[in-house]
């Protein structure tokens, strides 16, 4: 079955068609500055990069050339759009209804609108998408696989808030957690990987990125997980702070005399590594550079970084009463050596050895522990794309 | 030598004599409702508990009362005021000046002072109480004891929040942690009780009582500790909220039309188990009789307190790469059996086990864990007013 993929922001549109049974992805790009000039990049798989300006007034039009591209005769892979036979949507926040990934009919709809209030940047934006795909090929099946959605076994005392009951009856805040599409996949390469049994084992996976969260997977269900409510909570990020003392923000909006919203728009976009490397950089290759070079802070921004990763994990660690595995993934967790180093250098009381010689490898799937650690450490590179493909595939051939 | 601990809040002041020879207490007591109408309640050692109800515009008339109580011909337990040789206090908030105990000189007064922007509730008080005893007993020595300084040995990339440079710089927004005494005083008790290697040991403290603190003992150094900037950090608390995504500030504020500040108040007022119990309760007597007569807020507040307690004590081993002792505290720590129980719980991974009949106890000194436990758990009540007699003689002696 051949599936597009479809991952909208609010002025972007990512793209992928993957072919279900050979899990190859044929085509993939991006549609950028949608609504203000526009811009279409296309890439066959083995052909070159095709980048296009082109007026985008609206996300249709975006799909309308992203479909164009897939059946040009000189450079498509598709010979008609009839071969889509589904597309799946990457959706950011299902809410406290949606807790799994669902075919779109009305209610969907809805409730993706509804949860919009908790992931006001990108559920709007996911369900344009949506409506798009729905007007252009109509009839075809629309599977919302939303990021949320892993995080939805948590049990109650791990995903309430020690805050007024009010609260979570009234606008359902608890931890959701995020990043769910790409924990759910890892975790299952995990258990595949390794022969690992997914109704008895303790999985940790540490996804870190420019966004970074870690989650804590038990017989394959998500006990626990980095992010709360929004994905600000949890790991120090490329400009997010994660954790912090909530009295910080009334301190500080006092002190500076700034509103609740200018406060979150700087734990948000100027806070994390960026910050604590006094704004050199939110990217791990240019803080390890500059560590390299004597740069303090930005070995600051790196240790604070990993130990906050260590806590975690081992936090996760007394969540389960034990762990069988934990996996590195994302763009840091993939290629960063030097943070899974400093992450493992914490952990050597629960048995954990690393292979130094494995650990030069990056952006592969492969075994970082030697063979007598009692944990199994690995690196799997995360696919969100093709995990939504499988996720959509499963639904599509179960109606 | 008697030594008077004072331990001032705003309109309230806790004070005992004790005898740093034989470390015992011979008269303790409380001033209320300074600058309302006054009362004060003396008890000497073996003796009855009087309660006076009398004029207390200030804390000067407070403290003159008690002086007058000490050397009452028919209940004190003092001659003369002469035998008080030093006098020690419990102050919040060192700030970033004052790392350890000092004597009281006028560069002291100055620096607790300034950190009255750090501890706006309890510095000044502490102040106060600082100067009626210069005034009221000219020439004897006043050491100040800091809530915070124990916290000031952890390493920058754990007490620095990823939040941007200029906030460290201008206001020192960092981690300071709170409960100080109590966890130096409990650390050291267990290295002693226990016959661990003072520089070669790893030490966890759960001070568990209305307010809740862990912290991380390294060779007899805090190297992390859950309270922040503010004692709202951290645990699920009595009333405070503990940990939470920041941008749940912002929502509550948006959604409820409520400023920052009463945000807070909500966050450490009304919130903690007292929410999670549906407002039943903040004391986990009430909270547990609730839970067995089958009332689920109740045991869910319990739950989600002792989870969190359960991840923090993960996540320090974490940070030490190991530990030797745990240790409880606090009014919940010292004897909230089933707290002990569901926190160990999860912690069999490190090879804790617990001895059920010794979990009985409460209020003593005893070893929970069993004997082929490879962790020991103890339970050692804290004791901060000695802790603070303590401090105050060894700097006088060295004076």
């Amino acid at each position: 079955m051949k599936v597009l993929i479809i991952n909208c922001g609010s002025s972007s549109l990512k793209y992928q068609i993957i072919d279900s049974e050979s899990e190859q992805v044929e085509a993939k790009g991006i549609c950028e500055r949608i609504g203000l000039d526009g811009r279409l990049t296309y890439q066959p798989t083995g052909g070159e990069k095709e980048v296009t300006d082109a007026p985008m007034p609206t996300h249709n039009e975006a799909i309308t050339l992203v479909l164009k591209a897939l059946v040009n005769p000189k450079t498509g892979v598709l010979k008609s759009l009839d071969e889509i036979q589904a597309i799946g949507h990457r959706v950011l926040h299902g809410g406290a209804k949606l807790t799994e990934s669902r075919i779109v009919d009305d209610e969907v709809i809805a409730a993706i609108d509804e949860a919009s209030d908790l992931g006001p940047l990108h559920n709007p934006a996911n369900l344009i998408g949506i409506r798009a795909c729905q007007k252009l090929m109509p009839g075809k099946p629309n599977v919302a696989v939303f990021d949320t959605s892993f995080g939805m076994t948590l049990p109650e005392y791990a995903y309430r808030y020690a805050i007024p009951t009010k609260y979570y009856d009234k606008y359902k805040i608890r931890r959701y957690g995020f990043h769910g599409t790409s924990h759910s996949f890892v975790s299952k390469e995990t258990i595949k990987f390794l022969g690992l049994d997914p109704d008895n084992s303790k999985v940790i996976v540490c996804h870190l990125g420019n966004g970074a969260s870690i989650t804590a997977v038990k017989n394959s269900k998500c006990v626990d997980t980095s992010m709360g409510l929004t994905p600000l909570e949890g790991l120090v990020m490329g400009t997010r702070s994660g954790d912090l003392d909530p009295a910080i923000l009334q301190y500080i909006c006092n002190h500076e005399k700034i509103d609740i919203n200018e406060m979150l728009r700087i734990l948000n976009k100027e806070s994390g590594v960026m910050a604590l490397s006094n704004g050199l950089s939110s990217d791990f290759r240019d803080l390890e550079e500059a560590m390299d070079n004597g740069n303090t802070a930005a070995g600051l921004a790196i240790d604070a970084f990993c130990y906050r990763v260590a806590k975690y994990v081992g936090a996760y660690v007394a969540a389960m009463n034990g762990v069988d595995a934990i996996t590195f993934t994302g763009g840091i967790g993939e290629n960063a050596g030097i943070v899974r180093k400093k992450v493992l250098a914490h952990l050597g009381y629960l048995g954990i050895a690393m292979d130094e010689e494995q650990n030069m490898k990056r952006g592969e799937r492969f075994i970082l522990s030697t063979k007598d650690s009692k944990v199994t450490v690995s690196v799997i590179p995360t696919n969100e794309e093709l995990a939504i493909c499988r996720e959509t595939v499963a639904l599509v051939n179960a109606q």
